[in-house]
């Protein structure tokens, strides 16, 4: 079964969730740069679901690109994933218009989580397609960013209640640790390269 | 005649569709967790429309994947289809703002039932083009799963105007029906591989 | 240069005016079914602009099928058309949400008559570049369909102020004229067969 | 690594910005041909911007066309022209809505400027990675017209607040100069044919 179409689906999703963001930025009223002000907390809100939205990409883009086999389960597991970060559009902007304060700060983290989650089971089941020896286990490893992303989510979370700075910073945080991008697949391929 | 725009013009509309439902999703005005709680049936209600366009996806996906003839028919059925899925969001936001009440209820599964047949009638126009001992007339066999359910939505349909909760879970339960991948085509491409 | 990427982008595009068109129908605050009889006119022209924009996108992918070179002047005839083309969902909403009255009415026909024009200097764009013994240039032939439809649109559009439903009979005369794919394409390519 | 994700990713990002523009124009509630007058400035600035996003599609095609080898660092230098692109929408709808008054018009050339930067970055890193002598680089040349624009943008935003006109005259001549489709690329192509 061929991956090509799960992939032009999955680009399809992930660039009209990018482009929705961008709607969510209401037009001021006013016509004065002050008039931009009050959509600072929410430009910000997008620039960071933005970098997460395109290293997600970016690792799906790597993640198929040495995938062979796609079938019906990691199709699922796909559409899952797909479901959770179709949601950040809408915790990005409860953040954003509330200016980072608790509650909406702590669902963008747990919006966050269950991506990062989601992801993990993309992983895992087409590994379990492809076989322990296949190139995306080789490639992905000990996983290590995946298994801090998780950990640092589950922290951010909570202390969006005391410290909503501290979730944010978090938040930041792992975006900054993806933004590399996984060159472990990329010198994988280097490596099996005649 | 390629498939090729075929299936690149129905994932971009059924991707759009699918991510246009987060946007009927309004960002509540406060920022407690309690905010979130009117838009429960919302959220609910866009799961299940979620998973049943996965589902949609995934066996247009297994259909074209057997089908090697797309004829100007096709395309109209395939249109027409499409017609039904995108009228899925508006159901999805009218049912889950008004709590699952019996008229949008109702709707809800009239569109299911065009859909249904709209699919139907997508999958008889490829037969009838490729002919009785195509691999996908093969495949599609007696088509049990097709043919139950519409009769659950026409059961689900007038239901709702007694008990909403009758038509929800058959909606539900014709979900889970579906959401078990189409094994017969899969199975007749391994019989099929040499 | 390829053809691919255009006609992509054409998808694309094409895909989201269909579907943004549903985002215009609101949802309706009651919860009965006599909350749906102001969406009336708003179904009723979005299903003519639905089946409209499934004729544009069916006639598109038979000419570009047949179509071997894309200069940079085709591009922008091919923006030039994706242009009128996305106003449609404008002038649908106006013309459903007022009842079908005299100035958004004329408006529609307004739009489809450029449309058209469009269309037909990408049909000329591409001919250009081809040759006159082209497989495009002899399949479209005399283009008396091509030809009259403009004529009907110049007939509708003044109409509309006088009798608004000679205005909507002449549209809808149009699409019934085009639904019926393009079967000189399809019988040129038959000829070519071996 | 393949480059067709990232022109297919692209592709639907630029055509979902392009159409969502058309979402702005919000449907008058008078059913006269004078309720279309306010919209007038909003059509003229979407006009523009749509003229942009044209040339913007037209030559990341004739770009990446020449492009052999996609990085990890040109997919985010993509993802980064992108980005800008985005925002178009947002700051057409801001500049037409306030009938192109001195601060959203100042914006609109901001948000110009750093696409500009964003395309010069990602032409620079695409012919970092092919190397001084690629197809690109030869093609690209001394690049006039890609310095000359940002020069433009760099005077029309601060005349902006004293002669709105000037941005205004500025932005239509530097979409007259790009309208151009660019010749050099294709000139190259041919004489590096056989």
């Amino acid at each position: 079964m061929g991956k090509g179409r799960l992939e032009a689906f999955s680009d399809g999703v992930l660039a009209i969730i990018i482009t929705i963001m961008v709607l969510e930025m209401k037009v001021p009223h006013g016509d004065s740069l002050s008039a931009l002000r009050p959509l600072l907390p929410v430009f910000l809100s997008y620039v960071l679901s933005f970098v997460y939205l395109g290293i997600y990409w970016n690792n799906h883009h790597h993640m198929l690109h040495v995938t062979q086999h796609v079938s019906g389960k990691v199709l699922w597991a796909n559409l899952h994933l797909l479901f959770w970060l179709a949601l950040v559009p809408f915790v990005t902007a409860w953040m954003g218009e509330n200016h980072f304060s608790a509650a909406p700060t702590a669902l963008y983290g747990v919006v966050l989580l269950m991506a990062a989650i989601a992801y993990w089971i993309l992983q895992r089941t087409i590994i379990a397609t492809e076989g322990p020896h296949s190139l995306l286990a080789t490639a992905v490893g000990r996983d290590i960013k995946g298994k801090i992303s998780p950990l640092l989510y589950a922290v951010a979370i909570p202390s969006a209640f005391f410290e909503q700075w501290i979730a944010g910073g978090l938040y930041v945080l792992v975006a900054l640790l993806w933004l590399i991008p996984d060159r472990r697949i990329e010198r994988k391929l280097g490596e099996r390269k005649p």
